[in-house]
C-alpha cells in the first residue's frame, strides 16, 4: 500500500495540508502548481515539486502523471481550470482523479466528466462546525444510517457519580454507551454498574433525537 | 438553545455553507461581507444579511454585533483582516468568537488575542481525505486517545459468511466490534456468534495499528 503514488495539483491550504499528511504517513507525493513560490514551499515536504499549468497536457505528460495512482485536483477558486484539468487527467488515463468542488452544481459537472471522487472540504467542515456550535458537548459524530449515529460526548453534569443503570441510559434514554474514556484508559463495553467520573468522555450509540437530547444536557 | 444567535463574517465557501447549515437547523444567523454580491446571495438563507467591513467597529456596532452569542470570522485569504476583526469583536465584548486560521502560526496569534475557538477547515479536511485515500475501507474515524480509535469499516472480503468468534476479531486481531450496520438495521454490541454478511459495515474500536491492519484488508 505504501507504494501508492499520489500527485496533488494546486497548492492552496487544502492541497498543501494534503501533501503534508500523505508525506507524514510515508507516501510519495508529487506537488504541482503554476505559482513558482508555492512550488518552492511544497518542495520541503513533497517527494517532488514541479511548476506546471494544470491545463497543459504536454507538461502533465512530461512529469509522467499517467503513472500516478491518485491525482487530486485541489484548485478551488477557478472552476474552469478545475474542470478542464480533471477532464485532461481522465483522458490521459489517470486511474483515480479526486476533484475539489466549490458547490453542488460544480460537483455534478465533475462527476459527469469522470471524476472518481468529488469532495467539498469547505462545506463538510462548515456542517461539522455548525453541529458542534449547536451541541457543544458533542465532540465527534458518525452517522451510521439516517436514523442512528455514534457520538463522542462530554459527560453531562448530572451523570457524575452515578452508574449507567441508575441513570437508565439504555432503558430511559434509549442510548447505548459503547465506551468510556476515563483519564488515559478506554473502557470498552462498560457494565451497567459502571460509575461515571468527572472528566469522562462517553461514546454513545442511539437514535439521532435521543443523542441530541444527551448533547443538550449541561456539562 | 434555538435562541442562540449566530453571526458569520466572510461569505466564502466556508462561511456560506455554515450559514446554510445553521439556518437549516432553525437558528437565526446574521451574514456579513463587504462584497455586495455575496451579501445578496446570503440574503436568501440568512435571517439578515448586511454589507459591512469586518474591521469597521462602528459598522459592527450598528448591527448590534455584541448581542450575538457566537460570531464566526470566516475570512481566510487576508490574515490581517481576519486578526483585526477578531480583536475588535473580543474588545467589543462578543462572548464567543470563532476564527478560521490559514496555518498553525496564524492560529497561535488568534488564540493569543482571545479567539475562543480557532478552526482549520482546509487542514482538517485534508487530513481526513489523506486517511481515506490511504485506507479506502475506513469510512469514518474518531480518535478516542492517541492510541485508540473507533472506525466505520467496509467489511473485508474474508470476513463474509464467518462469525466474529470464528474470525477471532477480539482474540486474534485485538479489535472490538461495537456495532454492525446490516442493510437498514443497526446491530448494537453483536454477539460472538454474529455472522458477517456482504454489504455489512462494521464499527470497530481498537488500537490504531490494529484498526489500520483491518482497513488494509481487501474488501
Ligand atoms: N492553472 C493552474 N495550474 C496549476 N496550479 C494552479 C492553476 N490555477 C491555480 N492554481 C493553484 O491552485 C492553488 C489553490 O488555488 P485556489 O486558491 O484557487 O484554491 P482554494 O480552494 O481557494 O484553496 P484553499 O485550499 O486554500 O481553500 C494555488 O496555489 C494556485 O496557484
Ligand atoms: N474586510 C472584510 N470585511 C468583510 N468581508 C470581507 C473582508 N475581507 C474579505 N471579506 C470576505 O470574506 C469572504 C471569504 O474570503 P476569503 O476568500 O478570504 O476566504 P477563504 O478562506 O478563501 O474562503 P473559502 O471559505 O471559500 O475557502 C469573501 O466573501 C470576502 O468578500
Ligand atoms: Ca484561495
Ligand atoms: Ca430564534
Ligand atoms: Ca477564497
Ligand atoms: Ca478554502
Amino acid at each position: 500500500m505504501k507504494n501508492t503514488q499520489f500527485a496533488v495539483i494546486g497548492l492552496g491550504r487544502f492541497g498543501m495540508s494534503l501533501i503534508n499528511e500523505l508525506s507524514r504517513m510515508g507516501y510519495d507525493v508529487l506537488a504541482i502548481d503554476n505559482d513558482e513560490e508555492k512550488v518552492q514551499d511544497a518542495a520541503e515536504t513533497a517527494t517532488h515539486a514541479v511548476q506546471a499549468d494544470a491545463m497543459d497536457e504536454q507538461a502533465l505528460k512530461s512529469v509522467g502523471i499517467r503513472n500516478f495512482d491518485v491525482v487530486v485536483v485541489a484548485i478551488g477558486e477557478n472552476i474552469q481550470t478545475n474542470i478542464l484539468s480533471t477532464i485532461i487527467l481522465k483522458e490521459m488515463g489517470v486511474k483515480t482523479v479526486v476533484a475539489k468542488a466549490r458547490n453542488a452544481l460544480h460537483g455534478k459537472v465533475l462527476e459527469k466528466i469522470g471524476a472518481d471522487l468529488v469532495i467539498y472540504p469547505e462545506r463538510d467542515m462548515a456542517v461539522k462546525l455548525a453541529r458542534s456550535l449547536v451541541s457543544r458537548n458533542i465532540l465527534e459524530h458518525i452517522e451510521l444510517s439516517p436514523d442512528y449515529s455514534i457520538i463522542e460526548l462530554i459527560t453531562p453534569k448530572d451523570f457524575i457519580g452515578k452508574s449507567l443503570v441508575d441513570l437508565g441510559v439504555r432503558q430511559k434514554m434509549g442510548v447505548t454507551i459503547l465506551a468510556i474514556r476515563h483519564s488515559d484508559e478506554i473502557i470498552v463495553a462498560p457494565r451497567a454498574s459502571q460509575i461515571i467520573h468527572p472528566g469522562d468522555v462517553l461514546v454513545a450509540l442511539g437514535k439521532n433525537a435521543d443523542l441530541q437530547r444527551l448533547g443538550e444536557m449541561e456539562s
